[in-house]
């Protein structure tokens, strides 16, 4: 044995397994992290962005949760941006832009710092699996290491196949070596596997580029940032660009899509509907004259670009020749054609909410594995594999977020409830309780389970209980303070809404279209008070008291939805032998096993008729 | 044509091909340098250190011709040491320790910088040859990318094949992959290829050893750096540390010895004689009872640390044994085992003193490619094949550094007169003028001459013009000045030296031993004037006139062997046809086809009559 046994080993080193190897050894899990490569932990396969809409949120509930993410993209930003904020508050979400190199670094060093936390560089190819229970690994060397429990996050390695044009070679991502072995082994043993497939744009010489062709694309101007701890926020930024394809470009795109792998059926594994390439936006909205690029900077200093929204894998030359009719692109110097990745998942309905699978006790499955794409989701599913391969072998119970606790706890019920035959993306659209789920509020929603959990921080912690009681004070200082028609009438004229004859509460105008607190601080004896408070606890006792009409409608709704939450299914439960169900419910419910009947309602091909035979039979 | 027609590409991006791509484009040629991945420029494959003994002087003379390795050296150092301070001035030798990331991150942005350089990410399989003239490249996504001229770099890459006990694998390092193709194609017109070895030792967790068993080894307490230019000294260091395997060490490696790629045939080909392997050394070596261990720091913050001195191939297992023995070890955690890496190289007898092949124009070797081990040796020859492949493609004459002008003439002289069987590595005692070739004087050696060419700036002209002016200066004030026995007598005494009767110039009592001239500036006349002058050009006066008798014997003896190197031979010479000469001197010149009687005679197997008839023969 080379190594000791470990509580909890994690294989692979991107944004799904650098969280869970932090959680399960912050909570005290003697962890091990093997990757393939020790210089590239933490790197960032796609663009050089964490967050945006939705994968925002998750990334502010990582951090609420004392995940890592958060901070490591506020220290290596390279710009920040608040999406969305001309809607509602469900709605926004934070983006950075960051150095790719920066990034890396930064993980490697909060992984390094963390003491239950070692390495080791090779290829894990085989699990030992004793009585259906995972025991540990047997890597490319041969080394074996043991351990109680494994999480798995492959990413695009396993059997990673790259396309471009009718060219295929084997590999993980560009320039490194794919991994094998695991699938065949798990299928071996009666897991289901399937193929995904992505696609990455071609990096650029930023030198060749003409930006007085495109649009700028600057940070906000006070710029925020991801984690609710003291990480700063940038002083400088440095910005993205806008440019357009045209006609032209999608004429001599489409010349190429007879050697498509895309298109002559060389690949038959399905892409992200959301992060299209060009050929597939070209080919499905062929009404489309023109479609936006997002040009990126791959950090503070270098050259390097990255053409989002021109994932391809066309052949390079096509790439290339199309590329030179964008506005800006005149020139282009390729440094890599773009290309897509085949590589192989499992699907998710063999994880129970834990991500632990169903057929083998003790292995976990987090990332792109699962059939997710996105750094984000990868990570949200990392900390919670991480957590519950701790709690798991320490033989405690299990953490699960629910469906109104967190955008992370929507993305694991869909991937197990639903699977996925396409890579899946989050969207704000899958969560029906988005108001409850913001990004202003993630750590007052899961800091305090975090923190019981032993991981989150103490100083964690007693920020969130600060932010709720000054919030909250301030909350109900604007709910308590009368204004006269005299002192609001003037205020509310400036914003056009009508004038009142009496005294009304702060807060009954804080509710009204167009009205913001910072609007009523116009009014020194508000400003008095408001001032005292920093801009955060502004925000939340502003959204507080503006949306607490449909914060408390969804409220409502989850307490319904909690009642069937709280009838469990047993593990054992034998669907086939209740007649009255239908035969598809049978089929599914066998298939994804339930663990409540909110879960089983939730189901795919699953009736309320179903659901009332399930309650009858349950004894409800 | 995805990219343009360039005039010079680099494959590989390690020390040789930075430096022969910077080289390249700085000069003025358009220049393309292809890497399997971008996200590995720079690397340094082995230890986290530049220059040492031989080395640092190649590092100064790269730096004076206007290479990068100094000053990227400089800017990621952690630790300068001067070695051999206590001997003569040509063995003194600057050594850094290096932060691996950030020395990697520099020469990318280095790279960046320049104007005509080009980048592209891909794996060369073959090249474009017409008419024995190399055209270009062709790489495994099928691209073909034109040029005037190739300089290939492939470090360990080619069949590279990693050996741990008895396992093997393909890479080019650990976790990165082979590259295939060249060495076949080259082969099968007519190129001689051959395998060689070299070894890498276990990466270990700095957090598992005890340093309080070990002895620390600090920086300079005054650090220098390697670049002439205006690179910063350091001003923190970070300590490195010695300890010492032992018998039970011994015994417990030699337990694996059966398992050994190296004893058990699995390994034919020759590893570095002068970085063996710790198994080598054991079985080399059976009488030492112990050998020491260098623990280096891989950089700045991290905690990975590189045990210099125990490179090995055993299976990992008993490597972690043994090393478990070391003092300080104890509790070693591995992050990697060391292992063996076998590659192909082509025997360097098939170049000219350009680095280009003979068998085909316009095509350059560079680095482990030709059969050398080290950094520095692989920068040097990089930054030469550079030059002369922009020179080459731009119709100017050839650019050589003869033995008395650089360690880097040695280096390449050495190479393609002898060739090497074995990893060539340099040493001080390689170089007959080493007395000439100081690292404090690269800059005097070398910048005219690489200015001239139009590589080193007129900024590094200036300065060099400067340090000689100032020097003489300061050597001639040194010669003229007499210092009365009144003066120099105390002085004398304090060293034990015997006192003098009359006056005698300053420069007399210089070449004294033990005086220096710290010591006379005890005397106020002369600190007076010394104390307008920098250190380096105190230390250049002083070298001047200390070691005069030395420099000029060397400087008598250069004259001598160049009026062999004037007498050239005839590019198509037929040696075979001159019966008087040996067989065996028949054999190795056709073979290595000398361009030049000096060079005929440094081949091994030519005899001094045989270069008497050849003299004859070519009417001298």
């Amino acid at each position: 044995m080379i190594t000791k046994k470990y509580d909890v080993i994690v294989v692979g080193a991107g944004h799904a397994g650098c969280e869970a190897a932090a959680a399960a050894a912050n909570l005290g899990s003697s962890t091990l992290l093997i990757t393939m490569n020790m210089q590239t932990i933490g790197q960032m396969s796609c663009n050089p962005a964490m967050g945006g809409i939705a994968k925002g949120q998750i990334v502010r509930e990582i951090d609420a949760l004392g995940g890592l993410s958060g901070i490591i993209a506020d220290k290596s930003a390279i710009q920040f941006k608040m999406l969305n904020l001309s809607k509602g508050p469900a709605m926004w979400s934070p983006r950075t832009q960051n150095d790719r190199m920066l990034f890396a670094h930064e993980w490697r060093m909060a992984l390094e710092s963390i003491a239950n936390l070692d390495f080791f560089q090779d290829m894990v190819k085989e699990l030992i699996i004793e009585n259906n229970t995972v025991k540990g690994v047997v890597t490319a060397m041969g080394i074996r290491i043991e351990a109680d429990s494994v999480v798995l996050t492959n990413g695009t390695f396993l059997n990673g196949l790259i396309h471009i044009g009718e060219k295929q070679f084997g590999g993980g991502r560009m320039g490194e070596p794919r991994a094998f072995g695991i699938t065949e082994q798990l299928t071996s043993i009666g897991f289901d596997a399937g193929r995904m497939k992505t696609g990455t744009p071609p990096r650029v010489d930023g030198r060749s580029l003409d930006y007085s062709k495109m649009e700028e694309q600057k940070g906000d101007e006070i710029p925020g940032k991801f984690s609710y701890l003291h990480t700063k926020p940038l002083t400088k930024q440095r910005s993205c660009h806008i440019t357009y394809t045209n006609e032209t470009v999608h004429e001599i795109l489409k010349e190429g899509f007879d050697r498509s792998p895309m298109f002559n059926g060389t690949i038959q594994s399905l892409g992200p509907r959301y992060c299209p390439s060009i050929e597939d936006k070209i080919n499905r909205f062929a009404e489309r004259t023109r479609h936006q690029l997002f040009v990126e900077p791959e950090g503070w200093d270098t050259i390097e670009i990255y053409v989002n929204g021109f994932s391809s894998s066309l052949p390079e030359e096509v790439q290339l020749k199309a590329m030179r009719h964008i506005p800006g692109f005149e020139n282009v110097k390729f440094f890599r054609p773009g290309y897509a990745i085949e590589y192989d998942y499992f699907p998710p309905t063999q994880l129970s909410h834990t991500l632990e699978t169903k057929l083998v006790s003790n292995l976990f499955f987090a990332g792109q594995i699962n059939g997710t794409t996105g750094y984000e989701e990868a990570a949200g599913q990392g900390i919670m594999a991480g957590i519950n391969a701790h709690l798991k072998v320490h033989g405690k119970e299990p953490f699960q977020l629910t469906r109104d606790q967190a955008y992370i706890g929507v993305l694991i019920d869909d991937l197990i409830t639903k699977g996925t035959e396409e890579p899946y993306r989050m969207f704000t659209s899958r969560a029906e309780y988005r108001l409850l789920l913001r990004q202003d509020n993630a750590d007052i929603r899961l800091t305090q389970l975090s923190y019981n959990l032993g991981l989150a921080s103490a100083e964690r912690m007693q920020q969130t209980e600060n932010k709720l009681r000054l919030s909250n004070e301030l909350e109900n200082y604007l709910r308590e303070t009368s204004l006269k028609p005299g002192t609001i009438n003037p205020i509310l004229e400036s914003i056009e809404s009508s004038p009142v004859d009496q005294a009304y509460r702060a807060s009954h105008f804080l509710t009204r279209p167009f009205m913001k607190l910072s609007i009523l601080e116009a009014i020194p004896q508000i400003r008095e008070v408001t001032s005292q408070y920093s801009k955060e606890i502004q925000e939340q006792a502003e959204i507080n008291i503006k949306y607490k009409g449909y914060i408390d409608k969804e409220r409502e709704n989850v307490a319904k939805l909690q009642r069937m939450e709280s009838i469990k299914i047993p593990a054992d439960f034998d669907f086939q032998k209740i007649t009255s169900l239908s035969s598809e419910a049978k089929t599914k419910l066998s298939q994804i096993k339930p663990e409540t009947i909110a879960q089983a309602a939730r189901v795919s091909g699953v009736s309320p008729a179903d659901i009332n035979v399930l309650l009858i039979y349950l004894g409800r």
